[in-house]
């Protein structure tokens, strides 16, 4: 998604898309290597259904492959014209940096008691978001264009992925298990704070908030009892109507960004074709 | 010292210090970067006399934290002209893999049985040396070396790295406790394939090479007893000579390249001098 989304913005702006390939292989290692270290601290076991590379081999060899991928990943984003080597590596730096403070801010998250909304958007915004608007300015500069219409398809790519993630946190509980590819009610298992539960914990009152709270705290409980009771009070507090109203809110910024991009329409519709796509992966 | 090395360049070549002021910082950053991630992979409590990031803190924060650095590093190293961005970044680029490189060669080192006195040089001067090199290259660039000034400069750091680094392997075994900062035959204590003991594995026949695999591979061993042991070893084979000459090599190469820098003799007077003094820092 971010090499194609980098790529699309080239090409809307007429630039040569071959120019546009090593930034886009760039963004894909430099993707890969937050994933690798990602795993390693998450200790995850599989990462598209093979062993992680610190199960496979070990802990250091992915520690340091992962450092010599975000190297790589600057060796291939140096590979555009002199003329925009500095902004299109500001791009990146900011990028990377947003990332891993966006991971640093989501660990802290696992260990404190109360989130905000606020807090929970801006840290998907750095950590999932922020890659989606630096690919597409990334591409919309080699593409050539005009620096306002770059700042626009930033904007657009940045509000997506915050649209892109909330679904992302809707999916997790009321999704197709057949179609989700993850194991639906994941979240709720592991008391990850999604938009879905901070909203829940801030809507919760009385018994219910009581309930709520007991069952995050519940050891003994089954996963599929846990589930089945946390989804039964976001059903009662209509924490979905909450989260799909807040991804639209996000969706329909990023959709006015896209519109205020000084191309014919024709010339978008792929774009807003492929952002379409994203977001209903399910439904 | 890396960012020493860099400052002194830029003068060398008359430039102007303050320009040099930030790649300096990134060079430090970047150093601090590899000495973060390195901890972790050798599980080190402490460096500098303090309690190390992992340890302090935890592991996730100690790989975050090593990441931005690195990035860091990449922000502070793009404070140069425009006229020598790329060069100077292509250099940084290939210091930082150099570096990594190093460092997983090093590990496998570990695992391995037999290790050639060529490869282990090859691993030195990836993982200690190449950085030197490449700080005063950065350095000699901005301020404004021809370039085969700024290549012999780049030498000079590499083969001063190189023997550096075999000094300290020198060091570790002979050197006077209270100067030396570490824990003296600590090397020794764990095995570590260094020039000494690779030199010896190759010289030692017969008797000799039976006690001292016997050495490395006793469990049962008192440290000091183990320490003495290889020492006497060491001595019978006259490693200390060996390692003194090829230490002694690689600081002649070092001061012909200096040598050959199109500048009058009476500038180069201060990099010479911190050079010599890296390499006595104890007789």
């Amino acid at each position: 998604m971010r090499p194609a989304l980098l790529l699309m913005a080239c090409e809307l702006f007429g630039g040569d898309v071959n120019k546009a390939i090593p930034p886009a292989l760039a963004i894909e290692v430099f993707h890969n290597f937050t994933l690798m270290h990602d795993d390693i601290m998450d200790k995850a076991p599989l990462r598209r259904g093979k062993t992680t590379v610190h199960e496979r081999w070990n802990q250091n060899v992915a520690i340091l492959s992962g450092d010599v991928m975000l190297i790589q990943g600057y060796m291939l984003m140096m590979q555009v014209d002199n003329s925009i080597l500095r902004q299109v590596l500001d791009i990146f730096n900011q990028t990377a940096v947003g990332v891993c403070e966006g991971q640093q801010i989501d660990m802290e998250f696992e260990t404190r008691d109360v989130v905000d909304i606020n807090e929970y958007i801006n840290m998907i915004r750095l950590k999932t978001a922020v890659v989606l608007g630096g690919a597409l300015k990334i591409g919309a500069l080699i593409g050539g264009a005009p620096q306002q219409d770059a700042d626009l398809l930033s904007a657009f790519g940045e509000q997506l992925g915050i649209a892109f993630q909330l679904q992302d946190d809707i999916l997790d509980v009321y999704g197709d298990p057949e179609k989700f590819g993850k194991q639906v009610g994941g979240d709720i298992i592991s008391n990850k704070k999604t938009y879905l539960l901070i909203k829940a914990l801030e809507l919760a009152q009385g018994e219910q908030a009581i309930e709520l709270n007991a069952l995050l705290n519940a050891s003994h409980l089954d996963n599929a009892e846990k589930v089945s009771a946390v989804t039964r009070i976001y059903n009662e507090l209509d924490i979905r109507q909450y989260a799909e109203t807040a991804m639209q809110t996000y969706a329909d910024k990023a959709f006015e960004a896209l519109e205020q991009i000084n191309l014919p329409n024709e010339h978008k519709q792929y774009l807003h074709h492929f952002a379409d796509g994203l977001l209903v992966r399910e439904n």
